[in-house]
């Protein structure tokens, strides 16, 4: 895992526990989106860690049953959900709910490319949109044991690609999300280094999908994630994807290593 | 070109000339996102078109400079509008600026997912955040000649994944987009069938790219497309980008054919 350190050095204090929870929606919200970090965060002149929230503030975790939830996608979140309650013993449990938030540890560029009062504006790309239902609603569970994770997804109006479909870019962001949470979770800080897409069957907008995602294999920094997006029946196959993570040193996403 | 009777016909009515440029950009927005429309379309039990805009109301083209738009933004647009007006003579001009509406032409889904109300709400994925600057600020110049185009793009901060930079599904969403809208202006309406990226170098929130996209070859119906993310300069390489387009018969998306 993370050493807490490390995030959370340098004067930055959160006032809620550093839960299992937290450790692991850090690393969904860290997961990288390229092969060369490194070389980007040399530019960044100016560094200095913010909050996720407000001291004292409990954030609000977006991935929690809300009323623009479909009855299916309520069905499909209370099916895992009671997985994650099958077993009292907290360590020995298969299943978890990661909680969701809107906002990634960030940093100042030194003025490079947004001021500070942008920055402080800045959203997590698919919680962006403050109306419930309107665009991204999704829950991941994560099966550490089993290498998996299942995430359920509804997509709401704003993500219209072809007329009354959901957009490619859109079902690439949440596949791209799903799996790099799964690497993360595994490994830690995590980058996308190659995502491969087969889009096989149109997703209606506002329908309810899952998104299995899968550990395939490891191969020294490198991780192999599959992930298949289906009905919530898994009868109908909609997308079909690889992808490579790297995992990074946490140290070059705050700065320490250049 | 998309038969002008198909894609406005039934009663439905447009107060401005069905020009080259609308007809890209309807290109651009029908651009499919999975193989097999035609079973999905089948579920499509009441069929009915509505418009894009009101009638008489010219929509709004959002691919014009506005405020939030960097200088880099700006120097890059007016290079390329440039060259759009290097000659007089529109038909043998190599390039043309393509308009960006927020909407699609929608159909209803006979109340299956989302009812009416919720429709007339859908937008653009790429264009559904009204604030300017805020999301993806993006243009596209198409050389049909040449078979290419170049996409200017400024990454708003609510684009986020890793800290500070652009979330890798934002930027699947734009490379999906602007290969599309090539391999549609190219063949008429598409859908993709295969996107493999890599991911070279993690883009800044806030920083301004270029996504050069080029028509590699044609199979038959299938549209082999490349597409390059750098910076304005061309010095440094963001991500690398193949897709398969599949054109389509117009008539699967109105359903005139199942």
């Amino acid at each position: 895992m993370i050493p807490r350190s490390l995030l959370f050095g340098r004067g930055l204090a959160l006032s809620h526990a550093f839960s299992n929870q937290n450790a692991s929606t850090v690393h969904q919200q860290l997961s990288m989106t390229a092969w060369n970090l490194r070389s980007s965060l040399r530019n960044i002149r100016t560094l200095s860690l913010m909050s996720l929230w407000p001291f004292n503030v409990k954030p609000r975790d977006f991935s929690l049953p809300n009323a623009s939830w479909r009855p299916e996608m309520s069905k499909a979140y209370e099916y895992y959900n009671a997985l994650c309650e099958i077993e009292g013993d907290e360590k020995r449990r298969l299943w978890r709910k990661l909680p969701s938030y809107n906002r990634v540890l960030k940093y100042t560029t030194g003025g490079v490319y947004l001021s500070k009062i942008i920055q402080s504006k800045a959203r997590l790309f698919t919680r962006n949109i403050k109306e419930p239902g309107a665009a991204f609603e999704y829950v991941v569970f994560m099966n550490k044991q089993e290498k998996r994770c299942v995430c359920v997804f509804q997509a709401g109006h704003l993500l219209e690609g072809p007329p009354g479909h959901v957009h490619g870019g859109a079902v690439a962001t949440m596949i791209d999300s799903v799996m790099g949470t799964l690497a993360g979770y595994m490994s830690g800080p995590v980058m996308t280094a190659n995502l491969n897409i087969n889009y096989r069957s149109p997703i209606p907008l506002g329908s309810v999908v899952l998104l299995h995602s899968a550990l395939d294999r490891v191969e020294g920094r490198k991780f192999f994630v599959t992930c298949r997006v289906t009905s919530t029946d898994e009868s109908k196959l909609h997308t079909e994807a690889t992808a490579l993570f790297v995992s990074v040193n946490v140290g070059h996403l705050f700065g320490t290593r250049f």
